[in-house]
């Protein structure tokens, strides 16, 4: 089993390493356009091989796309146009529908499978990559009935590989989904990032207070715009009906602390406390 | 030195335990209106003697008060009546303007030393308690000029021994910095999971699809109202001034998304990819 990873960053990264541990596979090809994380993700034993994009995808059984969403999106109809009736493709991105949708027409869909490994990093790039990420977490599979039953059994072998457990959704859910758990996560921590850097103007003080409650909540504001922005595009209209409802929840904080009404701030705070017993289930 | 520990829970406990284990102590008496949490804190050899109140301050060289702001600020008075000129108090509190207004003109104020170690969990309870909690964070230390010297330098022998360091400032700059580096996580993290509690009807998914990001946001979400109610009530005026602005940051994240205007959310992005220099120092 050889595999074509396109995009040797984290994801991409993390998922050869893993893979290769495991022996599901001896050989990746790596295909990016950033010379430099190839050669570190050469010289990490990610891949074996640089490869331009037909040879390196003419020769894997696997291809894996690990690249920003907007980008997979454009070329994933080139991908399919490469391979043969046994070859697989799959993606890895946060968004799903406009993916999905592109290349729906496709002669070769159904060689596509829909992927969204629920795992990642504010990190980026080939040295952030490790073998043990994915443990544990979930891993979507979109639209599984228009991809072919072979193919959707070897995304499954990874994922088992990967040690994730399978979930099945289609793509329109999974969109509205991530855009609650994970993408609002995002722009939530974005902007406290920056309230924090417009008020606090003292440097020192941010890095010398910063506890560990801090820095937990703003962790996802390190992520970089290359993946973000892409998912925030793709995924407009679902995350601004979750940050209109979350604006709106800060509003009834504001609104209590205003009024001076403790016991509704404490009702707000007791609601909140219910998501302990939702992510301890 | 026999240690007197006003509220046997997290900070209290962690604190006791650790300057047990470094021989800083050999006796810690527990005083705590909670007859669970004081049974549990002996049993876990946190304290060594369940005491009430006079008999528990009277005793002690060292008096740490760790129980929520409110209930510091008011019992700080009467704890000051009952000791002598060589007893030395000491709270942990996230709020300091307050308790330190409230006993400015206490004929004991110079035994007491505002303290304010920069860590916590969203975890309560001395089960929570472990003696390597606060190494390496940050300890505030508010108004020291208005401690006697040798109270001051007691403090600083503890903030040694749990091994962190100590920072001075005035007690209305801390609850300014304060509220921007962990007040406003807090709502912000309480309002998140609102929002998904509210958007996300379907709980199961919530836990199935939780990433790692998510739960690291909204990790905050699940600490008590016992504790932060009275902190939002006592540093109002600086939670609402950093609220106000967080509200008006995500706005602009929203007006990005409305407008389509991608160039300007990746400014605002970049912007908060600031913060990763900052903490990283």
């Amino acid at each position: 089993m050889k595999l074509g990873i396109i995009g040797t960053g984290l994801i991409g990264g993390s998922i050869a390493l893993k893979l290769k541990d495991k022996n599901f596979t001896h050989f990746a090809y790596g295909i990016d356009q950033n010379e430099e994380n190839l050669n570190k993700a050469l010289e990490l034993n990610i891949i074996d091989e640089k490869a331009d994009f037909r040879t390196g995808i003419q020769n894997s059984d696997l291809i894996i796309i690990a690249i920003p969403v907007d980008s997979a999106r454009k070329i994933l109809s080139s991908v399919l146009d490469l391979i043969n009736e046994k070859q697989v493709v799959m993606d890895v991105g946060s968004t799903k529908s406009g993916i999905v949708e592109a290349i729906k027409n496709h002669p070769n869909r159904k060689r596509f499978v829909a992927f969204h490994p629920m795992w990642g990093t504010e990190n980026s790039g080939p040295d952030a990559a490790t073998s043990d990420s994915f443990a544990g977490k979930a891993a979507v599979i979109c639209n599984r009935d228009e991809s072919d039953a072979d193919a959707l059994e070897l995304v499954e072998r990874v994922i088992d590989t990967l040690e994730m457990h399978p979930i099945y959704m289609n793509a329109e859910a999974h969109d509205v989904h991530t855009a609650y758990i994970s993408h609002i996560s995002h722009i939530t921590s974005y902007a406290l990032a920056n309230t924090v850097l417009e008020k606090e103007r003292e440097e020192d003080t941010i890095f010398q207070l910063a506890s560990s409650g801090f820095s937990s909540t703003v962790r996802l504001a390190k992520s970089h715009p290359e993946m973000w922005v892409p998912i925030f595009r793709q995924n407009r209209d679902n995350v601004l009906d979750v940050l209109n409802e979350h604006i709106s929840q800060l509003r009834k904080f504001k609104s209590a602390l205003e009024k001076e009404n403790f016991e509704y701030l404490e009702e707000l705070i007791v609601n909140a406390n219910k998501i302990r017993g939702i992510l301890n289930q």
